[in-house]
């Protein structure tokens, strides 16, 4: 399969989290197709379980589609930071738990169809509270769940977060039957 | 937990696929702060599950991320098309196979943090073979799969879409097991 050589390139917007621009490519027709492209540097999500075995739960409002949704804890990369230690960075600032454990669930693309966003998703476990320090435009409640009743939630449709729903779905494949 | 007032919206750009609009904000602190929106109208992906039980994954190169991925069929919705009627004009168009049955898998946001992507799943089985009439800047290419090899590639990060990840297990977890 031949790959969409760029011709042109655009830059529309460069801001905080996200850049746009505007690729005009040649198809394996050799005519030509636009392409719109979100990059983003790339996002971590944690599935972390407490000492009862309940996972953490973060309630957020989210502007772009206006809805306080049912999250797990999830953060941007910074340049040049290991995912692994965005993972524990996140974890901690956003529900205040130190992980003394954490492996690699899954890695995967967001929406390749207009975004080149990476997730990384970890499960963190051994669990120690620390102190909570959101980003100061960030509001976060946090929620431990059995993973039932995280599957239930799934399946009714409560949680509605793509990252939520791989993070849960996948420790339930890989870890909760071990 | 108290939304986030909308003081000032700015659109960037209009598109194709997406829109952008910077929206200015106040948080619950009285501060301000930009939300960058990437609007899109919705999207469909489709588990097909053949006479041998496989389920049908496309091959279909990505720019936003320069690779060639392995997914579900999958499509925008078309303004006032019912999702499940995108599903199977979808899965037709794509792999040219006609669904006699189809139900909901799932529905959730793809990136909540910075687009209003909605992403519905469907399960379409009793496949009959069509024509394939793809768009004319799409080339794809249809692979077979059983679920279980399917599952292994999630495992390997073989398949790395996020919707093609949450479709088959969503399908293992609801449908397989029946």
């Amino acid at each position: 399969m031949r790959d969409e050589k760029t011709m042109k390139s655009e830059r529309i917007y460069e801001g905080k989290v996200i850049n746009l621009r505007v690729d005009t490519v040649e198809l394996p027709d050799r005519k030509y197709s636009k392409r719109e492209i979100v990059e983003h540097s790339g996002a971590v999500a944690i599935v972390a379980v407490n000492q009862e075995g309940k996972i953490i739960l973060i309630k957020q409002f989210r502007k772009p589609v206006e809805e306080v949704l049912l999250e797990i804890p999830a953060g941007r990369i910074e340049p040049k930071e290991d995912p692994q230690d965005t993972a524990l960075r996140e974890l901690e600032e956003e529900t205040g738990f130190k992980a003394n454990k954490i492996v690699k669930l899954v890695e995967y693309y967001s929406t390749p169809g207009f975004s080149n966003e990476v997730l990384h998703i970890y499960l963190a476990t051994e669990l120690t509270t620390g102190i909570a320090k959101p980003d100061e435009d960030e509001y976060i409640e946090t929620f431990p769940m059995t993973l039932e009743v995280a599957m239930e939630k799934i399946k009714s449709g409560e949680i509605k977060d793509s990252k939520a729903i791989i993070g849960i779905l996948m420790y339930y494949k890989y870890y909760a039957s071990i």
